[in-house]
């Protein structure tokens, strides 16, 4: 880790700014950002490969990726320069660029009883990523995003998660393409939805279980609606209308959770 | 509504954005703000007293609070002043400086059978309204905040809360009033720790019960471990050591519901 980066105008720097900032960038290069040691630890444990990494200098706390990172080129930066790549202030000390996957419906590696998050055109990314960290704390199988309008490499969507994103496999497909999946591999579609629905403690859950979720705004299309095998909803016992949708899925994975649990 | 306000440097709109900036300037005035139609209305709904309210001028939409809001002063902005003093973009149209009211434990009025959340040391005001949202949901009697490190005023609450801080009473006070106030009304204390702890699902919840839960980084300070009734866990089945603290609170306030409406 020899080389010192110290101005913003570096093609390097220039390059990570731009694919922090475009989608367009991330989708063309097959590359992403990913900041914080914590991340990047998640990033590397789940075989992401690692492109090049941006320590910032400090004489007290050098970041230990070195030893972790292999083969990817290091480079110091100047406070100043980690400040503007960095979007959580100066805590943390390390931003990386790796390589993105293709990662299929056909791919997913699923449990005996799968227990699957599935949302369909979530628009924002920072929603998604809070998904992904309710689904890590369940041990979801997997959250598969259809129709996405966000993509998946999004520095707030990755932020928003604290890791989840590489901890929990995830997939972008078409809703057609998603429910084809879940109906070939038997797994029952339960949809959130507040009209025309049971409460959600009272569907059984313990079986193969896709839990499936629109956005805040205008949740489930009929697609869903209709290939739902039941309605489900979260009571709303207080005056306001709706739940952030990371907290929706938390509340109906943890009831799977408890209820597989009572039916060992 | 009569009067047009088109300049930043207009003394009710540098006093407005004086307000959302600093809680020093709210606690001295006892004024705060208000941003979006849903949360105004909400706020008026409990009963606040409006001091005055700045509408963007639209020709096709003017905001209908006129009607609601009575004997405060109304202003039209011009659209460069309302993107401004807004945080939100311009799809909501209006703005409100707001009484603030004092809130203290004794004026808290309680349920047969309480389900309250205590918070200790909160740090990020978004954290504390997204907890204050889910505590709506589960209609907790009221949201306790100890020690806050926020002040309850703060417009990133009032957004996250999408309008639950005026929904759900919220108290500010120190962990050992709060302590004293939950053994003297036969409250039992749950608190949420990872370590020593019993898994969530197996505390009765069924009774009156304070949910209480620490910052992400530091959890509970020794002062609630030891008022405990009992030690309480979320299972982390994933990689990850923790769950946001509005996620964790909704998981626990609806066990609480399930199991109450179980045992009724």
């Amino acid at each position: 880790m020899e080389q010192l980066i110290s101005s913003t105008q570096n093609p390097r720097i220039k390059r990570l700014l731009t694919l922090q900032q475009k989608s367009s960038e991330r989708r063309q290069s097959g590359l992403f950002v990913v900041e914080g040691r914590r991340e990047l630890l998640n990033c590397i444990a789940a075989g992401y490969e690692v492109e090049s990494v941006f320590c910032k200098t400090t004489e007290t706390d050098p970041p230990d990726v070195e030893g972790v990172v292999k083969g990817c080129e290091c480079f110091l930066v100047s406070p100043s320069v980690y400040e503007r790549i960095a979007y959580r202030g100066s805590t943390e000390g390390v931003v990386a660029i790796v390589r993105a996957r293709s990662r299929r419906l056909d791919e997913l590696l699923l449990s005996e009883n799968p227990l699957l998050v599935v949302l369909e055109s979530v628009e924002k990314p920072g929603n998604l990523g809070a998904v992904l960290r309710s689904a890590d704390a369940a041990a979801a199988d997997a959250v598969i995003v259809c129709d996405p309008l966000t993509d998946l490499y999004n520095p707030n969507l990755i932020r928003a998660s604290i890791g989840a994103c590489f901890t929990v496999p995830t997939v972008a497909c078409t809703s057609e393409e998603c429910i084809a999946f879940l109906n070939g591999h038997h797994i029952q579609i339960l949809t959130a939805q507040l009209q025309d629905s049971k409460l959600y403690d009272a569907a059984d859950m313990t079986g193969p279980t896709a839990i499936v979720m629109g956005t805040e705004s205008t949740g489930l299309t009929d697609v869903w609606r209709l290939a739902a095998d039941a309605h489900i909803r979260i009571p709303m016992l207080g005056r306001l209308d709706s739940l952030n949708v990371s907290v929706s899925a938390a509340i109906l994975l943890f009831e799977a959770v408890r209820q597989r649990k009572e039916a060992n």
